[in-house]
């Protein structure tokens, strides 16, 4: 048996994928879509108040395709928290006229691969900073869940820590190319939900995902190990910006 | 050919997934709403008494996220009373606001591995309990579905007897390590479901599933052996909870 | 090139997995009801005299959890058959009310594989039985569709006739301990429908299903070159479990 | 790099499986079923009428199991006719009463492998007639979709000519004992639709199917090299069948 | 850790497929139907006229078989602009009349496999021309998505940049030998959707199609390295062809 890597774990983070149900919203009348304007208004407003109360945080992106029309990702200290958001959205007048598409349940994760021996991570202000993460408001988003690869010789978890952590410092690496260009926030979804890792980027220019995603590529640590599922991207949904998607 | 290990076999057991139709729950009247919601009361109160008289168990958790948004347990004596209890779920006034997401049908089971030679499992009391258990009433639960993987060299019905028990004893020794915060119940669904087994974890901590699932995952059994299915994570659901869920 | 085991067939078989759309049967008046009740009898008892006339077989079961509500297998001579049974239930008044899931399509096969050298298994009247059986009336009934690996050196389909006589020959045996426990159909679809074979295992004791298929995952012909499909188990249906079933 | 074998196309094929949709059917007036039976008539009266001007060819059968309920096979010059004909299919009173379920894009191929040195099939009039086939009315069809494997050893596409029609040839002999019972029409899909190749066998009696393809599976170009998708089997659908079919 | 090799990006792309829901087509009324169709136009309209500003492109095809009815391409300068013309679509007045079935999101990217050592791509006029596009006008359009395998030994991103040079070298031989005959667009995809490149051609013989990517199957590139996802072939669909298509 290997040795498993500390982590350390802050905020649930749900990542929430709606398709607009354009015949319904389109079928209904004015008053109909004001009412569900406001209802879901609303619900931004007290999902923003728990941001500025440092209780959590929001962030609201249109996806590009057909794969989803808004993405939201919340984060809570709790998953009774996170369930009631949902929740509250489920109940509200807007949702008649979305369907629900695709979600994610993990926890914001920091992994000790990279942290010099001896040093308590928890000591360091900026760690606790980036597990409890106010989450940036760049122009674009990209979301993509992932494993690490078991398969035969390719088998991550049977490597020893030492030769894990020697893979992570070079993937890392890469990473600190894109500093300033390309944030990034690992989520860990193990016992939670279908993969192992949620990878949440966020930059102001798009090109800068498919850079990183591709050169990570090429690094044994991805080329060997890592497994990706859906890829979703997005551009920010202003308040403005959402009046404007939902104008017909 | 390698020889099985014995395995002890108590309740039959259905995880019942269903997510509410709210356009259709919002839609209703509110007199319809209160009839759905007694006839949902009458049958947990039902089930509920089922446990009472050591007949089988309920469990009723919120699932986060999009996949459901109930999941139900009942353990059974018989396949005859499981089919019974979704037929009656099926055939309640509640029903017709919910849509079935997924199920999963197994049976609560003990193996062999790690009994002393020698020893009779079926002597030791607290065995018994174990096959019929009340299901705990954690804050959280964990369920997932779960493979012994046969892929050429990574193949777990060719290892022999004696293999297979080492490399379950370590991992029975990580799952001893959470006694206390995590309570597992393991149900094999050989001939029954699509996978071997389902995994259900209690625990009032929900981030020890996470530490759990993933500490496992570097020991050879899981890392050379398990295939995973969907994880599903839920948040207990009180008679209050339920209210408060269905309040539009 | 391996020499192909040779097969006696018989007769056809349609498993035909049905749900039913409680929504729309709860919503119907009671007089509806009826007459789809009454339509639904009148096919079954068609099917029974074709069983009585020994012109084909029917057994009907209820699968438990969400996969289906109704199991129909109808055994026939012909394809034809076969299609002009399952268009009578699309065209009767019971079929609005209930919604396809899952079908296979195959004919009942024996292999040679387990034939002393020298006999003709035509002759052997229990053999023509077999190929023509009537379904048992057992409690409980066991679908799986099943295929023989071929991957790299898990390639059933390369090993020679010998080796293959060999590895079936264990596996017949794990089989032959279950007599009297577990009646089992094999059904061969290769080029029928997308498995190789349909195993449909019936007993009164569900507990079996799992004992037989698990000690034979153990057996090198599961263990290395078993692949399978959906699991699907049911309770017996009669005329007072349907009526039953079907009472809103 | 390898070297292609050489292909001669002629017709495009379209396969067409449509499923009714029998609650709508059911539900319509008398008035309105004759009105879409008599457009699907004439319907396929013009298709008929393209074979008979040899500009194309049209086959019908009843699909066996609920996968589909009609398969269409149509074949013309170009991709033009065939769109033409699906078109004018969709906007026909006859398709409100039926669901798409699957379509299969390919063109009438034969390949070179097995044409003796230094020939030129083009010469041979009897290619001619197999790239532009008029369908065979046998009373059965199969159809399935396939691939040549690439997978690590096992990779087709590594093979040189000469092993690759090495292993066609005895491919080819087994085919060639089916002689008179079943009728192959090979048709190549790379560049059009998601597998590449589909067969579509061809027989009066349907165990021939399986006989013919069980013992291909034995033969090292199917069995290291074959993945196959779904398989579909179907009774010829005669202008009489399917007003039986349609008879509610 | 391997070297990446350097690409060029131009336009985003967004592959939009669509299927024309046609039983609320024909039940429409014939004033609804010229509004929709009218709709359509002007939209259509609006994305020729970004073309001829040079900002962007335009391809609009009929889809062969059942995946769809229409696929769109639109070109243009950032995500922002692409997620507007998707919704414009969407709220437009046709849009209640089709379904979205897939979509592929990527961007128009030329690789520096081939370049000479030393020399700067960007200097070559004709490569800015190609990085942003007029799309052709030919009459068939070929799509599908596609991955550099990562599996044991043939993992593309294990080989060193000299390694994939000359796998790329070769490639790019056979697609010069249909210089004239097919145009290819390299989409790239990484960060941006689920496969790593779009593969779009372009030809007036459809049959070129196959041709071409069957000939590539053999080249190793292809052969142990490629994996391919969804084929969608189509014909150009002319403001006439739109017409007669939506004719009922």
């Amino acid at each position: 048996m290997s040795e498993a890597a500390e982590t350390l774990e802050g905020w649930y983070a749900l990542h929430d994928f709606r398709t607009i149900d354009w015949v319904a919203w389109k079928g209904a009348t004015a008053e109909e879509r004001e009412t569900a304007k406001h209802d879901l208004m609303m619900l931004i407003n007290e999902w923003s108040a728990v941001e500025s109360r440092m209780e959590g945080s929001l962030a609201m992106y249109a996806v590009v395709g057909q794969k989803a029309d808004i993405m939201f990702i919340n984060l809570r200290e709790t998953l009774e928290e996170l369930n009631s958001a949902e929740n509250a959205f489920n109940r509200s007048g807007f949702a008649k006229f979305v369907k629900p598409v695709y979600s994610y349940v993990s926890i914001v994760e920091l992994s000790s691969y990279l942290a010099p021996p001896g040093s308590d991570p928890m000591q360091v202000p900026e760690v606790a900073a980036r597990l409890k993460p106010i989450l940036p408001k760049a122009k674009h988003i990209c979301f993509y869940p992932m494993n690490k690869r078991r398969m035969l010789n390719d088998n991550w978890y049977m490597l020893s820590l030492e030769e894990r952590k020697n893979f992570m410092r070079s993937h890392g690496m890469i990473g600190r190319n894109y500093a300033g260009k390309v944030k990034q926030i690992i989520t860990g979804s193990v016992g939670f939900d279908d993969w192992e890792w949620g990878v949440t980027l966020f930059a102001d220019e798009s090109l800068q995902f498919k850079k990183l995603v591709y050169e990570m590529r090429f690094d044994e640590t991805s080329a060997r190990f890592g497994e990706f599922g859906q890829f979703y991207v997005g551009n920010i949904l202003t308040p403005g910006g959402l009046t404007e998607l939902l104008n017909v």
